[in-house]
């Protein structure tokens, strides 16, 4: 659309040829010189559709590495792909850039972005890019490809259903926590490694994606944890019909994790609602938990069982080491 | 995802709630309540995927009404799947907001993107909402459906064939100038209707969604004319290895365009150049204008012959009335 005031220069082009139309690799993009795109779904297939967008200075530091914020911003929504069974086809990307921003940071970012965009298999299919008197606005939409009928739904988990999870969750929390207060390194004992473990965690995300048909064959209901294991939680189980009770204890933690907690144990807060974890939180038939961990695992991902769906009694539960709920102050984050 | 710092109060689920779950009225999209929307793609058919956003205070004025807001942003999405000759299936939206935008402009801004959502048949599916710094950031992902192989490209106009356009040109380019100078409508001679025609075209464009299977048929090329006619065409020539020469005189015209033109002959340069028309620019086998012409017509859309597809020999050409190629000072317009 054209702007209310004429800006001065020309360089949309460019911008585009230079930085995106190399992540354009599929034939349907058109190479971006068209008006849209277009995909042939695979035969028998469902197109599962996700968005999610980030804003600098509100989702991501303005001097956070350029090319981690590209990666960020494709796999937050890789993420969803993976919880929901689907195999990613390609993104959609929206760029709204201040007039400071240029090369110096467009490169990268792209470069960062279109690595992910061929590691994942999910390649660029068209976007906008327009200048901002605000903050850099990411906005990605990605679609992926489901068998009909299969995208696994929040709605679903039934009682008696174990409660599993991926990876170990707090770590990005924590690097948060790092980046905004750096001394808190020298109170929780971490060494640099351990520092940058989490930071690095919280800059740049592992989806799930190698997982996402295995899940959709044993998990009966998923979603991404992104807004905090305890809350999405509680999440899960209202779009089900049914509550959870899970054992913090038996939450995984990485070694740089661990360590923290034993050193300050209020940490248990964040590292259970401070989200950002990216990892997919799934109710499983009891009688399909191992298959799924052992073929996970095959695939280098390590699922943990957490607990357990209950008959609907309340809300989600999260149990310390003698049984009792925990109480958070925040259990889940919302933007309004 | 996770603010970098968290915001006070908690709204989110109830804006959703409120605002945009009466617009997911497609059983894919879960009523929101899921992290991924899903579609079951027409048999035999490709999805055609675009993009377009727009921020306030760049692509509409912040005291815009917020219903028209809503109408545009979805409607340049639409009047893109319209140039593809495809049938819009539905959409996803971000939403960046300001903190001090609430209920006020909330409620009319849903009504009128619901509102059109209905008339236009393309519902909802989901998207993401967050706070900003910045100003209102509305970005929307369309796709809709071509049967397979058959989406309109920007390339395929043939030596020969003629150049067709939609509706009436430069409506919404002399509305935009109203807007930033309302006394140019007593030099233009123009009366409060036919000033608020114009407006009202800038604001509301009109996407051609009910020629887009007959432009499928019909047109060896099509794309919509957004960043103004001429810049439009000779981006469609690019695209298709040819150059076309168009005659200015044919360009259809609205009652208030040829009032205001005839005040100020200068007017030619906004109206070819100015953009934001939304009309569909095609090329079409001579043989199959006339067929076009009386089909579109019975569907209430006036499709315009205005020139000629030639050879490559350079850029496209606007012709004077006396056959001279006319030279502007912007032909079209780059964001960056």
């Amino acid at each position: 659309m054209m702007p209310i005031e004429h800006a001065a220069g020309s360089g949309e082009d460019r911008l585009i040829a230079r930085y995106f139309r190399p992540l354009a690799k599929h034939p349907g993009a058109f190479a971006l010189v068209d008006d849209a795109a277009v995909i042939d779904p695979p035969a028998g297939c469902d197109i599962v559709l996700k968005t999610d967008g980030i804003i600098g200075g509100v989702h991501f530091f303005p001097d956070d590495p350029p090319d981690t914020v590209g990666k960020k911003a494709l796999r937050v929504n890789l993420s969803d792909l993976a919880a929901k069974a689907a195999k990613p086809l390609g993104f959609l990307l929206t760029l709204a850039l201040p007039k400071e921003i240029g090369d110096a940071w467009l490169a990268p970012f792209a470069r960062g972005l279109g690595a992910d965009a061929d590691f994942f298999g999910c390649p660029l299919f068209g976007g906008d890019t327009d200048r901002t008197p605000g903050p850099i606005t990411i906005s990605i939409a990605v679609f992926g490809a489901v068998p009909h009928g299969k995208m696994l739904r929040r709605a679903g988990a039934q009682p008696g259903d174990r409660v599993v999870v991926t990876g170990t969750i707090g770590d990005a929390a924590l690097g948060l926590l790092l980046r905004r207060d750096p001394a808190a390194a020298g109170r929780w004992g971490l060494s640099r490694d351990q520092q940058n473990d989490l930071q690095t965690r919280y800059l740049v995300p592992e989806p799930r994606t190698t997982i996402a048909e295995l899940l959709g064959h044993h998990a009966s209901a998923a979603m991404d944890v992104s807004d905090g294991l305890a809350g999405d939680l509680a999440k899960l189980c209202r779009a089900s019909g049914v509550t959870a009770e899970i054992e913090a204890a038996r939450v995984p933690l990485s070694q740089p994790a661990r360590a923290a907690l034993a050193s300050e144990p209020t940490l248990i807060e964040p590292i259970l609602t401070g989200g950002d974890d990216y990892e997919v939180l799934a109710s499983v038939p009891r009688g399909k938990v191992e298959a799924l961990r052992d073929q996970a695992l095959a695939k280098g991902v390590v699922v943990t069982d957490i607990g357990v769906v209950l008959a609907a009694d309340g809300e989600a539960r999260v149990l310390d080491q003698d049984g009792r709920p925990l109480a958070f102050a925040r259990p889940s984050f919302s933007h309004f």
